[in-house]
């Protein structure tokens, strides 16, 4: 076999060829070659059904962990959700080329912005097959072109549902090399991806933290990521007792393992005695375990003590950290020093808290009287979400279509020069 | 002393909680500090001077070569520049807070973005000492914290110009560390910097090819810089010839060493003939240097010959390279596979022709007779600029205060919890 590294090279450069003509493809083009995507997937459901089982009963004999079993396994159900998936983004807005912010200059210069793909996307994952189709709908819908890189125990899913994705593009006259799937499962493909920035102008890892650290602790490529979902909801003084309950028990219990899962409470030290104990009833019906800091344990005695490392935890767990503030700024502060700049929320009727927290906590999305689980990028109308960023630059939060474009200058003159 | 790298980490630290009460200063707060600099550096002149004459006198000893010494030399005039440039920044709009894009859910919840400042800037640059006022000024307009790290041989001019932000944030309730100057100049303090992801939001590097170049491949915080400025312009087949002279002339002549200069020209094949003699002349009186591909030797047979390298290369200097194309596809081509991403142009009136570049070169600035000089933050009416990006994610081209800035989401809601 071929040296890895110039084998991923290779592709990536295939790809960066095949990126000028998705570029400018028109979006009916794109949008046949989604359909069609989805088309052949739903004729050929049988046969990634059987490569899927395959990588399954390897994966099995291996002696995956449960969780990762359960993301490789493919279903009908689950390719018909592909296929909609397919159809959902060939049904989006196409974001490429749209034209904006023109103002005329003193000179009679036109001065806008075009919004236009990245160029060559790198996507990193693990057992879920299904990110195979998702990520290369998303990235062609963009105008982009992708190098897919998944995880070993997912190969033969993974080229069968390529193979068909390849044909798609074929039959509509686009460059097969425009979705790019690596067929090499060591780690050393991906750390060549990582190192080619002249190639790959973003990567996004889509797995587990210590995937993501890795990579973007190697990556000499831009890498739009998150690490840790600690998101908090603030109890205010001004909360509405009946919408803090709620907000308060779905953004711990409607899913444990989503990184838009509350995993610490703060609650208004004026509030506290009301509304902690309301609180832990509901939790200890759902079997919540509740850590609290000093002043909570004084209210609710038969919960564990929170340790420093509890305000900086990801639990992903049934588990859940209580804190008592002094005030809202108390709040501010704890959450822009322990959280991790993805999703935060205030309960409040009182529209200058409410204000100053929108203002003042620094995440990707800052929420007032709603739940921290709606950071999605379906909940926000994106359509579709290739990942979420806790980055500060060039997007925060769910990260759509738009996600994966950006805006070059338009200057349309007639004949002017620099004085 | 103490260790460098822990000075530069506690510096930057300091910057980051500085970050929180700039980030939420109001306008007027932050618009008085920068109008008090500027008075104070108006009284204070001859202080900068005097530290800028020292740094002068050291150079010279140092024999450091006229160019990086006529950059180094602050003058009356380019003080009173930086008074009027903060007056202009003060004068600026305020894009933090900005909403944007509120969009009702089917769920009720209203969702948006908001515009908010990046964090902690870390500007690395060499011996400019008006940098420091520049990057000082558009980063806390922009409500974010900055670490700035000058070159040595300006360390005396830039002290002095520090010392008077410092005293302007402090009368103004702002906090001295919002701009942090890194007392420093060992290169240690540089790659301290580039390895502190977790203090420092984004890098900025402004200097020359091998300072950037060397920040982008050490840095593990995001950078937003460019290399080259191998610009394109290129005369349609339906160019006018009026229009084609004198923007080809200007966007070679107007000034030599700047990144927006022509440094390829590119002519279609059916106009080389009338066009390229007449420019050949111009060029002539300039004393610009022309290397032509072999096509454009047989139209002017005492021109160099371009090597390959030419294709690939900004001069900074009188020299042209000149290639003949066949159509504009192959104009296209050249320009994504050997320009720089910088700013490139087509002479034409042909509309089919004008929107066919527009959306097919992948550059920051993209031009439609235009003469590429104009690619500049005050050109396109941004009011002033820290840098110029040939990246591809955050911002591209000239960056102003928005490219300080990105968005976060903003969920209002009214008691709702996801089903």
């Amino acid at each position: 076999m071929q040296n890895i590294r110039d084998y991923v090279r290779q592709t990536a450069s295939a790809a960066k060829t095949a990126f000028y003509a998705v570029s400018t493809a028109s979006a009916a083009q794109k949008n046949a070659a989604l359909l069609r995507t989805a088309e052949l997937i739903k004729q050929h459901a049988a046969d990634i059904l059987a490569a899927n089982a395959q990588d399954m009963q390897q994966a099995e004999q291996k002696g995956l962990e449960p969780a990762l079993l359960e993301r490789l396994k493919l279903t009908e159900n689950t390719v018909e959700a592909m296929c909609e998936g397919l159809r959902q983004i060939a049904a989006l807005p196409d974001p490429v080329g749209e034209m904006d912010e023109f103002r005329i200059r003193p000179n009679g210069l036109q001065i806008g912005k075009m919004r236009v793909p990245l160029g060559v996307i790198g996507i990193i994952y693990e057992s879920r097959p299904n990110v195979t189709v998702d990520a290369a709908a998303l990235c062609l819908k963009s105008g982009n072109a992708c190098v897919l890189r998944g995880g070993s125990e997912a190969f033969r899913s993974n080229m069968a549902i390529a193979k068909l994705i390849t044909q798609a593009l074929r039959e509509n006259g686009l460059p097969a090399a425009a979705v790019s799937l690596i067929k090499n499962t060591d780690r050393e493909s991906v750390g060549a991806m990582l190192q080619s920035p002249e190639l790959i102008d973003v990567i996004i890892p889509r797995g587990g933290k210590s995937l993501v650290a890795r990579i973007a602790a190697e990556a000499r490529v831009p890498v739009i990521k998150h690490l840790d979902g600690i998101c908090h909801v603030y109890i205010d003084q001004a909360a509405d007792t009946e919408k803090a309950l709620n907000i308060a028990i779905n953004a711990k219990t409607s899913r444990y393992g989503t990184c838009n899962t509350m995993e610490t409470l703060l609650v208004h030290e004026k509030r506290a005695a009301e509304i902690l104990p309301l609180l832990a009833a509901k939790y200890a019906e759902k079997r919540v375990e509740l850590r609290g800091c000093p002043r909570t344990l004084a209210i609710l005695p038969d919960i564990q003590t929170a340790s420093d490392e509890d305000w900086d935890t990801e639990y992903l767990a049934p588990i859940l950290a209580i804190k008592i503030v002094d005030n809202l700024t108390e709040a501010v502060a704890h959450i822009n020093t322990h959280g991790s700049r993805h999703t935060d929320a205030i309960v409040t009727e009182s529209y200058t808290d409410a204000q100053t927290f929108l203002r003042a906590v620094d995440s990707a999305s800052v929420m007032v009287n709603a739940s921290t689980r709606f950071a999605d990028g379906f909940e926000y109308g994106l359509g579709a979400e290739i990942g979420i960023s806790t980055d500060k630059i060039h997007v925060r939060g769910p990260v759509g279509l738009e996600g994966l474009t950006s805006q070059k200058w338009i200057v349309l003159g007639n004949g002017q020069v620099r004085g």
